[in-house]
């Protein structure tokens, strides 16, 4: 890191691009008057885009381009603007947009800094409507809600037998993942779907004990690495290796969990 | 209906019985003490009842008794009490529990009012975490936000292949109803899970097109079904037929999507 970082000046500024993306985002929920398909219409997956994601990624960018001119920018929208210190932004104005599409506020604005390693550094999970703003960094985590911050820890549970776990879509797995998932979801006490990044949210928060995706991007990742591991969970590939910004991933409460579940994970484990 | 009933009234008066749960839930949520398990250890299905649980019905029936001692009751957590002029509430303090565990707002209480032939005349879906509640009586629907009633409609989606649709756990259908489901999933634009009840209010307010499920109790359907139907929207069984509170139901924003579904629905209906 350079001299002139200051951890606390990044989370404020993290902070405030998390408010210009809900201002972008807010007359566009539950108010949906267009819905893209990003992949196309011959695609039989469907990934809408909505003008508050395009709307809200751009607020975020001239932002970043007005007060972090050497900052880089990595977003899921437009093309990515180079670091030219070191420091790169990876933004999602939307995951979770097919909850967003269903009027279900479990979407979430995800903003991360990374450092020249590649590190994220900083990582915001919004979700405004409930106003809960999860923040991690690397020695703390809090949920902001109302102005106010409030420290968070993950739980105390070291038994998957006991835990309630989530991923976002078992139908989207492979079949190799889909037969970990099984085997995981047949151990644990309760499983739920569809959460997209607000379950590492609620992980953080102690009421979810482990999360396991597949298929993810960079801007899916990099903000929920620090506030797992700020809140004191554990971040892992599915080999139990540091997680790859993007692919598999799994976070847990504990080690034990971990453990338990890469009995599983380790089988379906990319390469 | 005897000459004495208001609608206004017993409106009035469900949403105090709301009031009342949430008041008995609050300190309960994100907090949680103990989970039963409700089927007992020996059972590999999980089914959590909270203290929160017992505490908002015994808070509603303790309002009922009161106020209107002449009502039935049937609740998910006590026995039920027979009616003296016909008119019973339907009580489901925390319907969604396992979103309740996981700390997450998706969960709701449900409050329905039948008359003496059993039809449910109103239907309150409350989220308090979100400020969410729903009402729906014969002739109308509204979303009631810091004490603001806005009137909802179903959305005017025609076409099961534009259509978002929801179960709320597709591993717990029979193998024939998840072929139903899986025939309904592959044909919609969107599905979504976990949402219990909750699902229905969007359905209501025209962000969720389609919600088919199976299983349920009394108190689970009761209070969805004037929601539903208040709002412009249709509530079967999966064979067309009106539902019975109880066992199989699918809700549509409209008759269109209602007859594509029934395609699937009706070949894994229960006789």
């Amino acid at each position: 890191m350079t001299k002139t970082f200051s951890l606390e000046d990044e989370l404020a500024f993290a902070r405030r691009l998390a408010d210009a993306a809900w201002t972008a985002i807010r007359p566009h929920f539950r108010a949906l008057d267009t819905v893209d398909n990003k992949m196309g219409a011959a695609q039989s997956a469907f990934d809408p885009v909505t003008a508050a994601d395009t709307a809200a990624e751009e607020a975020m960018r001239a932002l970043i381009e007005a007060e972090r001119p050497d900052h880089g920018i990595t977003g899921e929208e437009f093309p990515a603007k180079p670091s030219k210190n070191g420091f790169t932004w990876l933004l999602d104005p939307i995951d979770g947009t097919r909850a967003f599409v269903a009027g279900l506020p479990s979407w979430t604005t995800l903003i991360a800094l990374c450092d020249a390693s590649g590190t994220p550094i900083i990582g915001v999970i919004d979700q405004p409507v409930l106003d809960e703003r999860y923040l991690g960094w690397p020695d703390g985590a809090a949920l902001e809600q109302d102005g106010q911050q409030t420290p968070i820890r993950v739980s105390d549970c070291k038994d998957l037998r006991e835990a309630v776990i989530s991923t976002t879509d078992p139908f989207i797995l492979t079949p190799a993942e889909e037969g970990a998932w099984t085997h995981l979801r047949a151990t644990a006490r309760i499983g739920r779907y569809g959460l997209d990044a607000y379950a590492y949210a609620r992980l953080a928060a102690g009421t979810i004990d482990l999360v396991a995706e597949s298929g993810l991007k960079a801007w899916d990742v990099a903000a929920l690495i620090p506030v797992v591991r700020g809140a004191g969970g554990l971040a892992t590939d599915w080999r139990g290796n540091p997680p790859k910004l993007g692919g598999q991933i799994v976070c847990c409460a504990s080690q034990e969990i971990l453990d338990q579940a890469l009995l599983a994970l380790r089988r379906s484990a990319e390469s």
